[in-house]
């Protein structure tokens, strides 16, 4: 599994999130708390905003700790609203076009989970990007995979519609593959205003999902950032948060609760 | 362009043709003769075959003469069939997928050349790939979805057709998409027994594919690997070339010369 | 030969001279017009000045037009103060340790040329830099050394007396070393405030500098950014320019117009 | 700490022992069973013999276990004696040369342990390397100033006399620096021919060395390769094991013994 993180506040410097907690992402990557896989070392990437339209993106293969240039970055960025993931790849090769966060336009993507029997089903899958956003295929991820098909079914507009299609559409191929294995997806997206989080899975193993307000800001993450888990709120399986102006917002999405198992 | 050669005869270490050549393919990565691009520094790749059925392979994202590891391995691999090929990236990532050679079991791919408005194209191309060979896409360029083309259109059984078949399927495409530019394609096949060199364009600029037999190998280049040019024999555009036994043939294609300008 | 430029002025993204110069930094690193060496593909680098003490640093070993991350990073990066480096290596490796700018508390450093015989000295040189300042020796290069030693030899406080006395040094070990080759040395150097640039050889063949003054910022290089050739100032040899507040001055060194051949 | 293992016997394909061990080094990169420190993901590398003089080196950044071509190599490459490395940095960078094993003529050699209080003998170490060794110093690590300093201390002519000289002369120097941290050393040195390994510790905590007799081959490493850990030999402080002819001899070094806390 993957681990993330994700920021909406007063704009500071990335490595007081990234480097500066007792429980970092960067100190995550090297050993695991609550998530099953140890070691998230099969590249990062950075997306944040800033006064352009387009967010900012830096990916790297090296493992996050050892990469110097990631320290200075963190070190000189500022932002209001960033991404930062660490990932622990489940088959597709490490190279810069698999790393998270993925972007379009002024959207940012990443995601922890897998689509069960992914290799079984990535012909059928790529076959729905439709072709005016194919040329955004970079790498061979199910994560990106999923962000395209979002897009197509109308992120832009209406993210929780797009999410609730997208999922579906995919536990359908999934169903007529007759894969056993779960869709599991917790993933979080952003058009540089406001953040929206998403978890679910389709059987009762969501990968985890917690928020937490601070006085200047809220994070989110795949895992809390400090020893003090129980100050963190998880969002349930099948819930959906909404980041805005430095407050949350859980609800569920009824589609989504239908179709856990 | 890119730029490749590949070796059949006795077994010698790579670097007597890598390296130790007065025109070698590590000194033409840093400055071209007859290629229209300067500078090949877009990754690189070696494929050779030994004893074990299916080829070495090494892929490097770094420019070919600033790899240490290169240098080394050149020393100390020895072998009788092996190709090797530096990268001018026509708009593709310069990451290891998508560097050359190419492989599928007992096969190795590459090729210089690019399918004219190859961005307008992807999406039906890829959708041309069977499912059965899907996993095998691991990057995002045009020659890979080329090579899993051949395949999926016999090359195991018959190669010349398959080539055939492809270059007038890719060509069909074009013409659909009304796409004006050329399709130009030199490209190096082989099982692991012999190699097969095909050189085409769809105008009157096919990359260059030059032949020459020494006394105890082959070598077949997109140029000479030394500056007695004379000496080497230019294969004519349509045609292919057939290496096997240090010896070469060269015969016309005739459905590639009719699909020829 | 490295090539090289800096930025004094009005912050700006660091894109807009990095890339959008019709003869950018980035564009020269492929083919060169005033310089040696033809391509620029051995590692670069970006050091710059924002509101934190120290300068924020980017090292790549990646050829600077087919890296992703510094598409980005230029785009999203402002400066008032800023340093690009693409390298030619002159026989130390490709590795992120090895690349400029080089930096030091608040100061960068940044070098095209070479030290005559550098594999005859390095031992001595190695030597000459004191014990407290040996754990900045990160790389193996004749620039990371030149540039400790005139911190040794006092650059915080005077930096024009630095200069002379580390190259008087140099100098003076390759004449006890018999070492015929020249000591080429064109530098830039910044504390955050202002710019410090020097030329020189010790024969007639120093390195390029060229200063030009724009309404709003001062650029300075070791080739025009642009094709106007004639409206850039050459620095001579045995000079140095000091920019500050969107001005440059010229002035001689008498001590390095001495050591000139 | 790092990870080694080193290969004595009949030429076998370096994947035989890499990959296909239930504990094989590239299992033991992602967790430990007898180790400290969790992940090993800072570089690797390998050295290999075969007919040709000098060793063959590969060394890369990356965790070997996204590696892809390490995964052909060991395919690939067959030897009767060989390297393998696994880097956890102590502090330098992670570059490839600082990776092991390191390399002199035909000498190989790699290292786990540590230089207690390296960052402030380092000027002093260095200035130990005798000038016609001092172009060997590639990287900044002391296991690399280790191995320099053996050869200067004669390693060619007798290793164990090289070993006790230089492990005493680094003591010194910790204790004119007084320096309290423990010196721990345990090294595998080759000339091709014969392996001698090494364990020692200024403490006693030593890093562990086993080894195991196998009907054609020895297999020596910083842990056993499966889980009948009972099988294997730990070598004892202060004794250095031989290998040679697919045997290995296990004898105390007094002077070793002597400087053992």
């Amino acid at each position: 599994m993957c681990r993330w993180m994700a920021y909406q506040g007063d704009p500071v410097y990335l490595e007081s999130l990234l480097f500066e907690q007792e429980h970092s992402l960067i100190h995550q990557s090297l050993s695991a708390r609550k998530s099953e896989v140890t070691v998230n070392a099969d590249g990062f990437g950075l997306g944040w905003y800033d006064e352009r339209e387009e967010p900012g993106l830096y990916h790297e293969v090296l493992p996050a700790w050892s990469d110097s240039n990631l320290k200075s970055l963190a070190k000189h960025i500022k932002s209001g609203l960033f991404f930062a993931h660490v990932r622990a790849s489940t088959g597709t090769a490490t190279n810069r076009s698999n790393c998270h966060p993925f972007s379009y336009k002024n959207w940012l993507f990443m995601h922890n989970g897998q689509i069960g029997g992914y290799e079984f089903l990535r012909w059928q899958l790529d076959r729905l990007i439709p072709e005016h956003l194919y040329n955004h295929r970079h790498g061979a991820t199910d994560s990106e995979v999923i962000f395209l098909l979002m897009i197509a079914n109308g992120l832009e507009k209406n993210p929780e519609s797009a999410i609730e299609i997208t999922l579906a559409q995919i536990l359908d191929m999934m169903k007529q593959k007759n894969i056993k294995d779960p869709l599991r997806f917790t993933a979080v997206l952003s058009n540089g205003e406001d953040i929206i989080a998403v978890r679910f899975s389709s059987d009762n193993h969501a990968p985890s999902l917690y928020c937490k307000k601070f006085e200047q800001h809220i994070v989110i993450g795949s895992e809390p950032l400090d020893h003090c888990g129980d100050s963190w709120t998880q969002v349930p399986a099948g819930h959906i948060a909404h980041i805005k102006n430095n407050a949350y917002q859980i609800k569920a999405l009824p589609e989504l609760l239908k179709m856990t198992a």
